[in-house]
């Protein structure tokens, strides 16, 4: 069985009562919930544990990481962003959300700013499906709502994403590529955009789909280790 | 110097009133003349001349082809469709404007359906750049609108590009990949989206950068012409 | 149950006494042989059947087709390779392998000439994976050799794929993009070079295990299926 | 005109009369020569001087910045790598030459190990133009040899590359990935293979192409300067 850790900062909700109103158990306990009910046997950790709650132990038990964080990306620890980093790249699938494309992993496996517009005016998003034939889009309409969402609008300074799954309207008049795939060394990274922590995003249908989905796409398969460094020389060859 | 040939159905313009009024000369005659302002060596070609105007004789004094079609593509016959394939397929650039999106050329060249989703209500349309490195973003602003459009929305269905260079919003509620980057065999394959019958935007000074950059971007190079069939037989390798 | 259908021209092994010794009932056979062990629910069709083998009903039991063909690509008919282009783009996975690169659906897929070089002289081949992490190369090492092989060498004339999961060296000097895939529409198309007719590649391990990832992850997923043509008017929209 | 900096560590040719005899004023010298002939405004900068050469000032002056390293990446300060990867970001060009694969710009970029496989056995390599209608590949054959080569094999771990120009074939049985175009920001990156420092290469002829193409290939344009931040609100936007 694919096993999922939902990392969340978990700030949000234990100082502002609109948001803990939203998400009373933390925006991870949410989330864990729709990925529980999708099948997956789901863990949770957060920025106040000891080491994030990312200890080599509980990565050694993780094989696609979800990460969200908004206000406190900077306290995420070096040492700890260096261990998410590695892992992702010998195969721990990343699902990066929302406000997440500040966070540090997704920062340092992208080699961008990933910076982009943001408002907050509780305007409609829609979600279109740009790849219908994506993994990651089955069991999904060819678009969906979002009626309540925090903007964000390109320029999104990430690489061009290996696969564009979504791209968002919203109503003021902006565009977002909010459903990127990437590969980085042997593990895959999944960014998707819709989540505030004042809406109640991550309770509904299509949103627990997208991340039902991703997760599957981002599980780690069982392809070559390749070698690294000197390798052998020309005459054990033939 | 690079040399365009603008080729257009040239149909709407002669039945029309409402799009003779907007293209009186036609709408290569707007296109030709917003490339002829930024340099180019320009000529025009139309549905109804023979062989569709793109004569061999044509074809060798083309670097790069610009196509308008909309109500006709079926008249446009299957040798002179071969004909611009191979061209691109050995080096000549071809942009294929709005409605192109169903002409052979470019459904032969995407081995795709090209359908989209479309509306006629002179909506506005937003054009965001969403990779501001590409040289056909130079000159640009971020974004640009275009006042009164036909609308085209997702699922486009295309081939992902290469490079997307723009992103569309529409105020009805649609998004659309707007500039889309290709490459088949050495030629390169630049869709615009903007671009309809009956508004003037050909004329915008947007738009004319957009093409005049693609222009740039698509002409030929000098890359080696690969040889394809049996190779050297290997006691001649070494 | 994920379905299979593989098709082979199937001349060669009727004509020439050298390839009915490696495929005595025909490439599609052994291949097909490869598949049900795998686990999938196969099924054949040869050129020289009604409709190719590929009648309406007969693709409406496939999820994947796999293409082998070599000197009869000009033989199969047009109205059957509409269909079968039709069906990838509506879902159905493609595995195009070896010589099938000239076949009529994959040049219509590709929009490209697909011509590349080759020669026969029974050389080592060494295909390296080049993507670990793509679940096209689960449970393959690194590398594995075909110890005697025809040589195709680049330039292979194809769009760059969306995901180049292999690379091979030939003993001559030549390199060559041995595992590519595409989406077109909402179909995903693998192209896999190994398999010459006069050589018992597809007996070999890790071309079966090639085969079997491939056609998971060709099979067709849930997405939505496009609405295309007229939008509704915008008063609806809000 | 375009201006270039060639960045290079310049440690082998002072520590080893090998390479001095090869690179006797060091392989910046070489490279910037070669540019100088094909007319680019060229100054170098190596790791001892004062910020190893790239001061702000230099930069200001910098299109394209060349950079070949290899025994002291972890020399090179962290302000300074930060100070090249946002300039970068904002559009300077920068190509990555052979053993600069480990650099820290290269590698921050990368978001990846770009680890390899290598071996010094002075072996041939060919460098085979996949992508012959890319501009990096004017005026090359088709493919070109070196003589005396370091090998690098694959796995190459870099993400995919957004174009894949060139593709090396290697005596001893490995294929690599030699030229790769990325974007990152409003920045163009290429990765180069070929240039070892015992090894005449910058003086070959082809490899000289390379460099003249990639520098224009990555040199700035003039597209948009994205706005980052709070999007103004939505009742200004119409």
């Amino acid at each position: 069985m694919v096993t999922v850790t939902v990392w969340n900062e978990y700030r949000h909700e234990k100082e502002d009562d609109e948001v803990a109103a939203v998400y009373p158990d933390g925006i991870h306990a949410t989330i864990a919930e729709g990925l529980r009910e999708a099948g997956y046997d789901v863990q949770t950790a957060t920025l106040d544990e000891p080491e994030h709650g990312l200890t080599e132990s509980v990565l050694d038990d993780t094989d696609v990481l979800a990460w969200w964080g908004h206000k406190a990306h900077d306290e995420v620890e070096d040492a700890i962003v260096d261990r998410v980093v590695d892992r992702v790249r010998d195969g721990m699938g990343l699902l990066v959300l929302h406000s997440g494309h500040y966070s540090k992993p997704f920062k340092r496996l992208m080699g961008t700013t990933c910076s982009l517009k943001w408002r907050e005016s509780g305007e409609k998003e829609r979600v279109w499906v740009v790849e219908p034939g994506h993994p990651i889009a089955d069991g999904l309409p060819e678009s969906f709502e979002v009626p309540r969402a925090e903007m964000y609008g390109e320029r999104f300074d990430i690489p061009a994403p290996d696969d564009l799954v979504f791209t968002s309207w919203f109503e003021g008049g902006e565009v977002f590529r909010s459903g990127c795939c990437y590969t980085r060394g042997k593990g895959r990274v999944f960014y998707f955009r819709p989540g505030h922590e004042t809406y109640p995003i991550y309770e509904q249908e299509e949103v627990r789909t997208v991340l039902d989905n991703a997760v599957a796409w981002a599980a780690p398969g069982d392809g070559p280790a390749p070698y690294f460094g000197n390798a052998e020389p020309i005459e054990d060859l033939d």
